[in-house]
Parts: structure tokens; sequence; C-alpha cells
């Protein structure tokens, strides 16, 4: 896995440089107190994996322009936005091993900075002077809204569907991941084929992204993962490990799993019950199978694509999805 | 004044009917807390005043299309989206006489709600399919994220001077309402002298719009207001009539108003003598000045066009934001 992960970051160096200077560029605030919230939330560790997507998309769909950089910022930027708001509505109290934007400063400054991306982020996308990316991304905000909305009035619902689950995960995380590569292929004037390529690469490996973060929180370590484990089921967050073993279990095991979900402070015993169960009713390997799946569906989709180191590192990243602890 | 306001309402009914129809058309959410949030702030009384000025500047460039309305209630969206984060930042109670959005729904989904009110604005603006038109829109929303945060920033902080206050007001309030009447002209292809006299009109009327704002916490009363008179300066927003009459002060008095302002809880007896002061030193009377000279540059901008109902309507709206009661 280390691997993997060393061989992409060798392979994505220069871009991965490219995108920190265009996000310190980009942020452009006029406030030192958005400067310093923005960057909490910017610099502090994040995989970039958004930008780096859109960037090597336009480049397999041979972009030779120079504002693939500067474009990229727009996911990052409305990923961090996101960031800000949800740490808000969920209440925790670590992302990415630091404290939460909203416990240094306060809600208010929290819900403004990230405002404030969020419009950076669609005043930069309307520098592409292209009416197709804008909507892309202006959709994509929309559906990251109602994602989270959706997921905020499920919150502790034990009847929380599967279906229901892949509807949120899409909303929520998907579309920007799609939107990201989607967008590089049309900065790049890809073919529909190639576009449509990218965009199905993108929806399938945005929704692995999202289905192993939501694994990682039962099978992670704080220390690895930058934040508490477990935290999803404290929050009331159903996923799809404990959707699925819920429907599985007998009548005596899945009380005792509703029990732990609807006690807030559960204990620390309780927790490991109740990974026991995800691993009895097979939760956990129902959803890593799932992941396999989108991840290989997500590869394949770029068998329109000629070989090259570009669709090379697109693989790997795909692979490192799986891969990933953290 | 309410016969000129009545004049207005009777001008321009239709086009009011026909914003409401497109608020309504076009909110489109898939959730129901969406729509009650949505319709919670959308449909409690609002002017429409920002929607209404696109209308009559498209119409005097000589709009003759059918999207007006739709391409309007992006100014309402917008204008909702941030009513809706300002409450929870500003910690008020009511808002036209209702109480506020987060405090039926939690700040989480009012949150999330504005999110989606704001991205869907930014969609509807993308369906204009006009590059410039995008551009604007996504800037107004990053000055306004500004100002607010500005504003935020500011509270409480007795130093805080004129030009300071015009810029907060511009990016929090004018820059929307002047993107109003920009946008109108721009989708029907006006002149970039029409251009640049609607967007003249829009930010003066900008300014006046929110200085009477501020006047009217001082000036109103709460049946009149729909919100707690004195608001403003419980929550430590310093003003233009406050920061005029600080200035104006001696040193007895000054400490006096400065008490009154550091005091939260401050009681009916100490907010009258904080009026009698604002009245004393001018503050009211200043900035009452400032809204006729506003408005009037903003009626005067509009000589470029020929005599019409339309611009009556404009400078008809015009001389109401002085007149205005709430």
């Amino acid at each position: 896995m280390t691997d993997l992960k060393d061989k992409i970051l060798a392979a994505v160096k220069n871009d991965l440089e490219g995108i920190e200077t265009a996000l310190e560029q980009n942020l452009n605030p006029y406030l030192d107190l958005v400067n310093q919230t923005a960057s909490h939330i910017l610099f502090s560790g994040g995989k970039r994996i958004r930008p780096l997507l859109m960037i090597l998309s336009a480049r397999i769909s041979g972009y030779k322009g120079e504002k693939d950089k500067t474009f990229s910022v727009v996911f990052e930027y409305l990923h961090a936005a996101t960031l800000l708001h949800d740490d808000i509505v969920d209440g925790a109290a670590l992302r990415r091993g630091k404290p939460v934007a909203n416990s240094i400063w306060s809600n208010s400054s929290t819900v403004l900075v990230g405002d404030f991306l969020l419009a950076r982020a669609l005043s930069i996308s309307a520098q592409t002077r292209l009416p197709e990316v804008i909507e892309i991304i202006a959709k994509i905000t929309e559906y990251m809204s109602q994602g989270e909305i959706h997921q905020l009035i499920r919150k502790g619902k034990i009847d929380l569907a599967e279906d229901e689950y892949m509807d949120i995960i899409q909303h929520k995380t998907a579309v920007l991941i799609e939107g990201a590569c989607r967008v590089g292929a049309l900065i790049a004037g890809a073919t529909k084929e190639e576009e449509m390529a990218l965009s199905k690469y993108g929806i399938n490996l945005g929704i692995a992204f999202q289905m192993v973060d939501d694994l990682l929180d039962y099978t992670s370590d704080v220390s690895t993962l930058g934040k508490a484990v477990g935290a999803d089921l404290k929050e009331g967050k159903l996923t799809l490990p404990v959707i699925y073993s819920l429907n599985k279990a007998g009548t005596k095991d899945r009380d005792k799993m509703e029990k732990i979900i609807k006690c807030k402070n559960f204990s620390d015993d309780d927790f490991f019950t109740f990974i026991e169960m995800l691993k009895k009713y097979e939760g956990i390997k129902y959803t890593k199978k799932l992941v396999l799946e989108y991840v290989d569906n997500a590869k394949k989709s770029l068998s329109v694509f000629k070989p090259s180191i570009t669709k090379e590192n697109l693989l790997n990243i795909a692979d490192y999805v799986i891969a990933r602890k953290n």
C-alpha cells in the first residue's frame, strides 16, 4: 500500500506542488480572518485528490493549456467549504488530527468563511468562460447540500435503506469527484466519449471513496484516521456496513445494535460489540466487496484511453482508494 | 408614503406575481425540509425588491424575452441564503415578525438550506449561458460573504470608522442590488452606457437602502419593523448614526454611549438615552442627509434613458427607499 502511495506521489509531484501554489494564490482574501480560517482547513494535510483528478483528467484528454492548476482549486475549495459547514453540523471535535475550525473560531465565522470558499470556487469556475463547466459546478454544490441535508434528516433513523444510503453518498461525495473528472475533460475539449468515460470513472471512484471512508470509521484507529473512530455511529450516521448488518441480524442482535446506535455515549466495550456485529453479519465484508466492484468499474471505464503514464496514474489512484488507511 | 408604495405596487403587480410563481417553480427541492426551511424565509413577506429591480432594469434596456422572471429569482435566493446564514450569526429571534428559521429548525439544517439556496441561485444563473452574468453573480456572493465577515470581526469595536462602515455595507448589501440591475441590463443586451447607468443606479440605491435599514433600528418600533428595535446595538453592530455621533460627542457623552454599547442587556431607558445622543450629535440627521444624496445619485444616473413607465417605476422605487418604514 505504502508502495502504491509513494508511486503515485512521485508521479504527480509537480502537479501537487502546482496545486499548493494555486490554492494559496487563488484564496485572495481581503481579511485576515478569512485567510486564517480558510488556511486552517485548506492547509491541514488534505490529499488534494479532487484537484489532482481534474488535472489528470484534463491531461489524459489532451489538455495543453496552463490554467489547469488554477481551475483545479475549485474542487478543493468546494470540498473545504463543505468540510467547514459539515463540522458545524456534525459537532465533531477533530478533523485530520487538528481541532475543527469552528472550535477555534466561532460557528458564525466558520459559516461565513465556508460561504466565501463556495463563492470563490464559483468565481474561479466562471473564469473558464465555459457555460457547461459552470453549470456542472453549480449543480455539484446544489447536489452536495441536498446530500448533506438528506443525511442530516435521516440521522439516527435505523430504517435507512441501502438505496437511500447510495443516494446520499452520491450526492454528498461522488458528484464532486465526478465533476472534477468531467470538468477536466471539458476544459481539454475532450470528445463526448472521453468525457463520459471520465464521468463514469469519477462517479464510481467517488462512491468507492465514500464507502471506504465509512468503513474506516469501524476499522481504523484515531492516530491513523486523524479523527475519532466511531464518530459516525456517535452522530447517528448509519453507513453501509451498519445498514447491511442490521438487515441481516436476528431480532436479538438487531436490538442490541439499535440500543448502541440510540445511546450516544456508548462505551468502548459497546463499540467493540458493535464492530463484532458488523463482522458477524458481514456488513464490513459486503461493503468491501462493493468497493472492489466500484473501483473495478472506475478502472474499466478508462479503456477508451490508450496506455499512457497519466492513465496509469488514474488507475493507481483507483487502487489506492481501496488500499488507503486514512 | 403609502401613496407612493401603492403606486409602485399597482404598476408592477404583474411582475410581482410573476416573481412569486418563479420563486416557487425554481425552488425545485428534492427534500421536504429544504422546501419548508426555504419557504419559511422566501415566503414571509419579503419585498422582492431585488428581483423586481432586475426585471425593470432588463425592461428599460429593451428586454423582449421571457426568461426575466426566472433569472430574477437568483437575486431573491441569494438574499434569502444570506438571511438564513446571518440569522445564525446574529443570534436574533425575529425576522419580518416571524421566528428566525434556525429557531424552528436547527442551526445545522439552516446552514445547509442556505447553502442549497446559494447553489440553486448559481445553477439558475448558469442557465443564462452568459459568462459575464455568471461571473458577476459569483463575485456578488464572494463580496457578500466578505462584507458579512468584515462586519462580524468588527462587532462591538467602537473605533469602527465611517469608511470601514461604507466598505461593509457596499459588500454586504449594495453589490447584490447593483448586480440585479446590471444583470438586467446584460440579459437585455444593453449598451455599455446603459449597463453602467443601471450599475450606478443600483450601487447608490443599495447603499441608501442599507443606511435606511440601519436608521430604522433607531427610529422604528417592533410592530412596524417586524423585528426587535435596537437589535443592531445589542449585537454590537455599529452603524453610521452611531459612528458619526461617537465622533462628534465630547468625552462625557462618548463614555456614556460606549458604556451602553458594551452592555449587551441595556434597559429601555438606556436605549432611549442612546437615541437622544444620536439626535444630539446629529448622527441620525447626517445619515438621512447621505441617504438623500445617494438616492439622488441613483435617480440622476437614469438620465441616459428616455422617459417611460419603467423609468418612472425605477425613480419611484428610489424615492420609496427613503420613505419606507420597514
